[in-house]
């Protein structure tokens, strides 16, 4: 049976890879021998070093002597047949680029069996023997019923701006997403200390408050709202009275959409009856937030995480997300990166309540 | 009398600084020999190159011996006296700094006599002779007053993102903020293409349509809508269709904030409605738009506005805006800067057409 | 004959179009009529905003029903008759690119006639009437040749970063050039400031300071050393003398490669023997100023460009090169902006000298 | 003895301040209770997130009711007196500033035993009780030895972008020169694939390869050559060759300082000499990639290790360097974290060469 259960895979010590050679040798030995041909597609919301991530899957197989076959538009591509065979040319020049030449969607068929049947049969038809799927939460979901239902072998590499996916510190993506933020919000606070005003900024995360809390902590926000830690309103009109009072002549403040205090524009409410004084503008920063070019971690993670996915199928091994925890490749299983979900870390809330000051 | 009449004084083949040597030769001297102290405010709505701008009048008034006093605030700061004295080196490390560390402030009391009477006041009593004003129509319209009224030599520096002003090619902020809008297209570019989408982008622009026409050509826009050109809503929906039709796999309308065709969301709405095949997105830039590094055009324009100004002091002459036509130094009466407004180039707008078939 | 042998057609008051039409017309009608194919090609140094021009080109040529063809590697391609017909979605996703999707080479054998000639029968068997060139002097040079000797219209598009071409206010790429050389200055700037430091930096430019002057002003640097003005070593020392002196803590020397005073690193060993407290170091900014995604305003003046050069042979004029002078459309005669060399403009050594104090 | 002798004391599960509590009580408590004034200071060369650094220690020690003494220029600054009292607002709008305000430098007296007794007698003077020490190797051997000889308690903060320092993951400043050095490369790239050129381009790093590294793989490099791993000239011909095979158009080196294959000027004579094919160009990044704004990564690791600086200090703990593993604050003895040098992980070497092909 090749379906992996650990919940856990997390390499201490390089046990990783002796635990791949521990496990059932029938199936690993059969793939290794046998895999000739995988397929990648990337689903879900993009996010800056997708490309990068099809890249290496890309070179990575080819390198191996494995056929590489390009799924466009997700699973509703996989569906309709959008496939094409990559070579070694048909990935440059895209490390430095945005988005996904893959294209992205999301997919209401492939949410039923029937669905991934038809999936797999497209790729069974095609001759392509794995999957590499690029995505977030919902995209692994997926993924994981392909391979338990169809007994197609996947692996998951985590891409979506968001990092709010377990077993993997950073997802790719992130790390463009906090600086393309914090890009933002350093023009902002130009204009806000020429005018002595407030902003109330929102940033993307939905369930997370990551970007939220990474890009406020860079950009010197004076307070970060994010769905993991409620702050009362009361809390905010504290903290900016003593802002005020320490001299500060500009105030930011970061907002993740997920925040359950009422959302921007009613925050600016607020504070605008309750803090007279100030001069409050909302910001809602909105999808440029997906784009841009990646930068050197989310390029370097993306090609760490494509070159792990591919030794990861000739290993054997199936239903697993590669991840990187501790800077070193780490396998989670598919499952578990998708019920579970990272905690925010403490100490990061600390750090950006006191450097605000 | 040193108050100049002259609507437009644009220099053609050298003319200006003729011009300047034949006008009332008594007030000319009279001010070059005794101009001893100038001030310089920023006012309106910031813009990045202010910075430069303030560092060149600072720097060429010291060159030429002349005491220089940095008013905090604009006009509000100069009512209560925030006056600070500037040498070479309170100026240094800003040339490449967003905004403007003078602040700015909108002033309601300087709209009325006694408050610029109060002005004058604090400049006579500082010793201030000469005001340099960098901003906007608003500012130029209160510089124009304190001048006629207080006699108070004034020059201005267009300071504005906007592009709006009579009198110059090109304000301070303008090659700023259109590469910052062209950025942030280019990254929702990436995610429009990724899921093959319709975003409708709003960017700065109340009356003038130039941040739109600029950024939207650069950025590859499908469509632009500016105040300055009115197009319906069918003319949108035909040319999406179009694109649609010519294989485009994603689209980008930018909508400057004056334009007159609803707005953006009822816009997504309409297109919505009218074209369902389309997956409409929203997105408003808001105030980034006026932040950022300012670029190199940006800080060049601003060095020679800056040097400009101060020259045309001490040539006496007042009253008048200084601007850059044809890539030459040329003066515009403050008043006529003020009321007209510079025409849209209807070359853009066809090359705008074209280039986005 | 349709070659035009008017030096300089600048437009004023809209007279350029107006003067297209009372040229001849037999020619002019002739070529509206039947201009069915042109090519274009990009040649000698690349520069950012290329692909924006081939861009321009390639959609206003099917705009108004006309074919275009990409010809690969300048020169050299079209005697090698690397040739592809393009449409309208063969330009998509380039306008925010740098260098040229074309690519560009020097070819010997073009300087030859016989090159030249074997050239035009390339173009002729294509079926292709008319070529847009896009590049500096010594494509102009050899398009000029090719129209005088071969009777082929041509059209030149000044794209190089240097802006050293006569007939227009800026060539495409001057804009994003100085843009990254600022950017670099003001990172250099940062570790200069922090360790006291003297820095002697390298810009391109062999026979023209412009990169040098306008990076040089927008970037604050203490001194600029180009090859249009002369100033000896002990000019320099002076300056720099004054600028210790003046309190600054870190001092930038922006030097052209074309410069006459010895080369950055000899400069370097005379400061450092005569101005023993100074620790200097020396840059050479080198090829990556070539590069880099076009700026805004290099991105419009390419779309204009091209548009302009198909409006330009439609109207049956050749052997000219669009420019943009005074914010229009401009005509150059070929050889005229091949023999001249634009002033520099003293008024920006003087604005470089006073806000450097 | 205050003194901790302890080589490592990599936190594991929250073990670390556990540790912190079961250490040495009366110096703790000694410490906690009476520490009341700590001084900071950057030494060795500068990196982008030494602001944010100096940022966080001071408002850390605000926080906690402990004066702030900013110490400029390094060690030699501490010798001259060079002291300034830091409040809140003395760290106002530097977050996102490259380069140290408090300025660095290279003090030769601080390298013998009577440098060291001066400046811990100036450090007593000024009532300052404890020391944090933003820099490098050579900046925590000299914080080593205050700390022995002169029983002054210390902190390292690891602030070099050559990210060369054992016991953390990442250096302050390096993902920052990372990504200075990607956007270089991409640029460069831009071009390189105009002219089918091969590009060999130098990068800091001394005696580590990490820039090389990261950057090669973040910018698509053919080939990296690094301190750490000898390549000689024929396995880089063979490589070359076998991308011109592939077919690729252009080829970018990336090579450390360090590199033992003879300089980048040597290497491109051997190129072209052994592949007269190739047309081959040099540059030397050089300086620019010290500065540059801080990327978000090093803001927010430079805010956590600032914070963590003046904990550990509060902690009554002295001679270690504050780092971070596996996303989690570390401590290691200062002087292991000079002897040891950071292993290069094997597998970053593997990625570059697969996702090279």
């Amino acid at each position: 049976m090749w379906w992996h259960d650990c919940d856990d895979l997390r390499s201490k010590n390089g046990e990783l890879w002796q635990l791949f050679h521990t496990r059932s040798t029938f199936v690993r030995d059969a793939l290794m021998t046998t895999l000739q041909h995988i397929g990648v597609l990337t689903s879900g919301g993009d996010a800056p070093g997708m490309n990068a991530a099809v890249r290496a899957v890309a070179r990575s197989a080819i390198y191996h002597n494995i056929k590489v076959t390009g799924i466009s538009e997700g699973y509703t591509g996989l569906l309709e047949g959008k496939l094409t065979l990559l070579n070694s040319r048909s990935v440059s020049n895209i490390v430095n680029q945005g988005g996904t030449f893959l294209k992205s969607a999301r997919c209401m068929e492939f949410y039923k069996p029937e669905g991934r049947a038809k999936a797999a049969e497209q790729l069974r038809e095609s001759g392509i023997e794995a999957l590499v799927v690029i995505g977030g939460d919902g995209s692994f979901t997926g993924a994981t019923l392909l391979a338990r239902e169809q007994h197609i072998p996947v692996v998951g590499i985590p891409g979506t701006i968001d990092n709010d996916i377990y077993g993997t510190d950073f997802t790719i993506g992130f790390d463009t997403a906090i600086n393309t933020v914090q890009e933002a919000v350093d023009k902002i606070r130009d204009t806000a200390t020429s005018h002595n005003r407030l902003f109330i900024i929102e940033v993307m995360g939905r369930d997370a408050g990551y970007i939220a809390l990474y890009a406020g902590i860079g950009a010197g926000s004076e307070e970060i709202l994010i769905p993991e830690k409620s702050r009362d309103i009361d809390y905010l009109l504290h903290s900016l009275n003593r802002s005020d009072r320490a001299g500060k002549t500009s105030s930011i403040v970061i907002v993740a959409e997920g925040d359950k205090s009422g959302g921007v524009f009613e925050l600016a409410k607020t504070v605008e009856e309750k803090l007279p004084g100030y001069s409050t503008r909302v910001t809602v920063l909105g999808h440029l937030q997906r784009g841009g070019r990646p930068t050197c971690a989310d390029r370097v993670l993306a090609s760490r995480l494509g070159v792990a996915a591919v030794d990861t199928l000739r290993d054997g091994t199936s239903g697993v997300m590669v991840g990187l925890r501790d800077n070193r490749i780490t396998l989670t299983g598919l499952e578990k990166a998708c019920k579970e979900t990272p905690d925010m870390d403490p100490e990061l809330i600390r750090v950006a309540d006191i450097v605000s000051i």
